[in-house]
């Protein structure tokens, strides 16, 4: 395969099963949801935010090239910040503070689902344990993630007075820093996956992450869209 | 143990078994090493210094407090740089390069000593495979490198007429990261380390970076220090 069909084989995995396509999407931005799943979700989603540095150190804590690395860092700065209260995860939790979630109750990841943290702490340890080329491509399903977070923003502004745009402010900064990130992980695995097996690698790794994305909003969905079915410990919505 | 007793303990680990000890130490700083010798020092040591970010990335990719993933992250900064050719991983290949080595030799690592990959390779996995307060403990042999960078640098500079200011930059900067970096580790393990088990994990975790520093040491002296037993395939100096 051509690096160029290489990435249309990965384009079209985004097109068949990125989680723009999931029903729980369709009725966040469509505004179908109410507050309560809506902060479900949000909850949840701290869960991802959450470990995706340790999933960007531990690549770093893998490359033995020092451009890599770098360049990753990048991701460990924009997730963190540079002091307490900056950052993707701040911001996300801006957003559930918007959303009236106890900070606590939200940092502490109690009331998450199973299907959430099994999902999270997967993709976590595929990209500790399989190879660089593989952790890398996990990362492409941020190529399709401009597309489902304008979609996201504008149908949640318009549908819910419980939301406005201070709160979704981590969106903002996402729709910079995704296409930068995966810019150079395209060019990489186009570069570095060289023979069949390599890349099948690859493609593997970007349908596996999308997996990864796609089981988190069936938990949602089946915990929280009627009729429901909330597993022991997980968080309550208040009626 | 309080936690002054147990820093005074940790100080007393290093008065006993800090590589400051070592006689390959003494005739480097000494003046009793010839260039191939200085050489072969500086090649295997490369490969200690570029293992070094592999080990701080592991660590922040286990600590699932910002707080932690941001300070330790400032010694992926100090070691990788923020651009090509910065960094102290750089500042050590003008090092070999001020010495005469090959600079592709060098980062290949083909000519380090099997005991230097072995003693390297064993810390990462410390820090990748132990508790994170034992990740962090190993780092304390940070307390006490400003004595021997001062008694190096001054040694090398008075004896060597193949060393020079620039080519050990490298040191100049870790006077400064190193003291810093200790005092964070030194009060995270003083405010963790809280139950007798704990603390003796974090004696333990300095003493097993002490053997690490160590070994490389007694690698160099066995190889390359008169009579001088050096292994197949490892770097032999030009005489």
């Amino acid at each position: 395969m051509s690096p160029q069909a290489l990435e249309a084989a990965l384009r079209q995995i985004g097109a068949e099963r990125y989680h723009i396509l999931h029903p729980f999407h369709k009725l966040l931005h469509g505004g179908k949801l109410n507050r309560g799943q809506v902060q479900a979700w949000a909850l949840n989603r701290y869960y991802y935010q959450c470990s995706i540095p340790l999933k960007d150190a531990s690549l770093i804590g893998r490359a033995t090239d020092p451009d890599l690395r770098r360049e990753w860092r990048r991701r460990l700065s924009d997730h963190d910040g540079d002091a307490a209260g900056e950052g993707g995860i701040a911001r996300w939790l801006a957003l559930t503070d918007g959303l009236g979630l106890d900070r606590d109750y939200v940092i502490s990841t109690a009331g998450i689902l199973p299907g959430t943290r099994f999902a999270v702490d997967a993709y976590v340890r595929f990209v500790r344990e399989r190879s660089l080329l593989e952790a890398v491509a996990s990362s492409l399903t941020e190529l399709f993630s401009p597309t489902i977070i304008s979609e996201r923003v504008s149908g949640m502004l318009k549908s819910y007075d419980f939301i406005n745009k201070d709160t979704l402010a981590y969106f903002n900064a996402r729709m910079i820093q995704a296409p930068r990130d995966s810019d150079f992980a395209l060019d990489y695995v186009k570069r570095e996956a060289r023979t069949p097996g390599e890349q099948e690698q690859v493609l593997a790794a970007l349908r596996f992450k999308c997996d990864v994305l796609w089981a988190q909003l069936d938990a949602l969905h089946f915990a929280y869209v009627a009729p429901g079915h909330i597993p022991p410990g997980a968080f309550v919505p208040k009626s």
